[in-house]
């Protein structure tokens, strides 16, 4: 493809509020389309990616060969490759997305005043939504299906790597919800690369209603410091689990090995261990997991556990590792354990394990991270595992929405006020 | 389009995180208290208040002074001014806040997985709140005892004209709750007038977790222009009536009388008219507004219904008047006003008033505000007049929580999941 020349940020800043200006009048469109219709255009539009298969692996084996020859890693061409399965697997997520429950319509509250007025607190969707992401894409089809099943409008802006796919996804996703009467323009997809669009959608506050980064610490932090639109993300999942003196030695080992090891990777790993001084296992803990290939990073009590774990330096207490790694500190009981969790914790997902109920009941008190736990792994933390169907992200910011965001994240609501000509005195 | 903001004097930021981290700190205690505890706490604080009566008098009285030197306007000095009585106010609306329902540790929603798993979203408190606000003082007391009957910690940073009014309030305040258990820490008042101290709460993401300003469009507009920190505000009260062909003509002239005139400087007050063409009295509505002394301005149209009103600039039909001036446009049925509504209005309460109960019914789904009206008075926006006790503001963005903001709205939630050891396959 020859390149184009780069658009001078001011047309690129014209050009996001086009886009934002006809994805809002399309989600007027899109917010009155009831249940059923929306989810019959979502049914088509996994039917069209079926239909899509050749054209939409043409372009990915596009963005493939430009990968290697661009030098991505073996790790990035895995997130960036479609497969006939994998495409599959893409329509039957957005067929999910289909059928889940709309929130939308939901009656929050309800009250009459004395002065006969009736209040109403009414769910609506939050208007038109920007999703800022990499290479996986994935992510195309899944964020459009979500706002789409919510009634909400999407901007998509995928990465460099994957503009391919994106396009022949996007082109193809619009194709089916356009037959089952969704205004094209409520899915919109970035039309250039240009990284001065990025900073277009985040300064375009009153335009784009919020901003859902999904990919890499790099991205979503600049996202976090460059928005003026609020943005629903998470940063860091540095999740601790706390084996209590009183936890199951049997319990604790699994859920242990667990947290940390069955996927390193994803944001509700466990990223440090913290033991109970009084704890009668602790070596019961740690063998399973350096058998397993994980690296242990400790204080000196944890060290003092078994002479292979190796002295954590100050910054490991507030690192997310993603990887075979763990911090590993002993604390003295719940105290130590939940001020430990305070300074360090990034609001994630933190467990405790015991079989001592009023233990476990303080934890899940005091512990102020958006998931916390008792006695079960913290790579539960999935919107999927949480019963919502799907998930747009996990947040872990405090307002709006914590935790496994789905369809009700992506709502907002507004009062309406039936009244029968009361003014006020 | 603002850019990070500028860089704060060291000594400004140190100071502002410092009084974050205690504030945090003395949330923690707070947050563990029981209802009753709060709402004791906050009675002893309104008690406290009552007995500081002279030294609160006395500070204002400095506070007047200086106001007077420096010139501020008659309006400005009756916001400022406290009396007897309305010293006795402020302690009573305390106590009305003492003894609001505690929304703290209500379960949102509750459901058991397939694997056994328990899962729960419970309310609770925010965090740390900032409010950032003018030269009213009834605020201070206002705003910290809603965010102590919600469990948040609070800095306040009142405007310098009212400062030693402020601290005598503060210093009253406090003592009431630390004789009731709460920290005093838990309500903090900005020690410095330095405007950079405003800077520095405003980017303390992290550190504080959501902003209230309260004062005029400017502050309003720096805060939201500025801060890092999310932010719970309403800019603009760009109101709408549209008083369909099929309105009753006495509740038409009422509420629309009502809507203006009741009191013009409030946020909920009409700011547009929009006349239905084929209503068939439209001179029925304008005369009671002229001669009640609201200066009309008009579209040709509207003009023709009386000369004395004027001509309309573009720009009328995007202005929050606050007085006793109104924008008069006469649309084509109720496309043309859900049209000029989408246009023009800034998401605060727009209202219609019909008989006919269909259009009642689209103009409440398709208008997008925080309130929709139907066949009342837009004046009734207002937290009290919801029934919320009270409120902390009217937010008009469409994260978190719309229109009067109360208690809830300074809540937020987490998830608490109880197993008995399951791990994730």
């Amino acid at each position: 493809m020859s390149a184009a020349p780069a658009p001078q940020p001011e047309s690129v800043t014209d050009l996001v509020e086009g886009l934002a200006h006809s994805a809002r009048k399309a989600q007027r469109v899109l917010a009155r389309m009831d249940s059923p219709a929306k989810e019959q255009a979502l049914k088509l539009a996994a039917t069209a990616l079926r239909a899509a298969e050749a054209d939409i692996l043409a372009a990915n084996a596009r963005d493939m060969a430009n990968g290697e020859t661009n030098g991505l890693t073996g790790a990035m061409l895995d997130r960036l490759k479609l497969t006939p399965e994998r495409l599959a697997g893409m329509a039957d997520a957005v067929e999910q997305v289909a059928s889940l429950a709309d929130p939308v319509g939901e009656v929050i509250s309800e009250a009459a005043r004395p002065n006969g007025m009736v209040l109403q607190r009414l769910r609506i969707p939050v208007g038109v939504i920007g999703i800022i992401y990499e290479s996986r894409p994935n992510v195309t089809a899944d964020a459009a299906a979500l706002c789409v099943r919510s009634g909400n409008a999407t901007i998509l802006r995928g990465g460099s790597e994957a503009v391919h796919s994106n396009r022949a996804i996007h082109k193809a996703l619009v194709a089916g919800l356009v037959e089952g009467g969704v205004p094209a323009e409520a899915v919109q997809l970035m039309p250039t690369q240009d990284r001065a669009a990025v900073g277009a959608m985040l300064a375009a506050a009153g335009l784009i209603d919020m901003i859902v980064p999904r990919g890499g610490k790099s991205l979503v932090a600049r996202v976090q410091a460059d928005a003026r639109v609020p943005v629903l993300a998470h940063l860091d999942g540095i999740n601790h689990t706390f084996v209590h003196a009183a936890a199951d030695p049997a319990m604790a080992k699994a859920i242990v090995l667990n947290a940390k090891m069955r996927r390193t990777g994803i944001c509700g790993a466990m990223e440090t261990l913290l033991i109970d001084a009084t704890y009668p296992d602790p070596h019961g803990l740690v063998e399973p997991l350096l058998e397993a290939g994980c690296e242990l990073r400790g204080d000196a009590r944890a060290r003092a556990i078994d002479p292979r774990i190796a002295l954590a330096a100050a910054n490991d207490w507030d690192t997310e590792y993603l990887d075979a790694i763990l911090s590993v500190a002993v604390v003295d009981g719940l105290d130590a354990a939940l001020a430990h969790i305070a300074a360090h914790a990034s609001g994630h997902t933190d467990a405790i394990v015991t079989d001592d109920q009023a233990v476990a009941d303080r934890f899940l008190a005091e512990v102020d991270s958006a998931i916390v736990m008792h006695n079960a792994s913290s790579q539960f933390a999935d919107g999927g595992e949480f019963g919502l169907g799907a998930e747009i992200g996990i947040a872990t910011g405090r307002l709006h929405a914590r935790g496994p965001v789905a369809l009700e994240g992506l709502t907002t609501y507004k009062w309406l006020v039936r009244g029968a000509g009361q003014v006020r005195p």
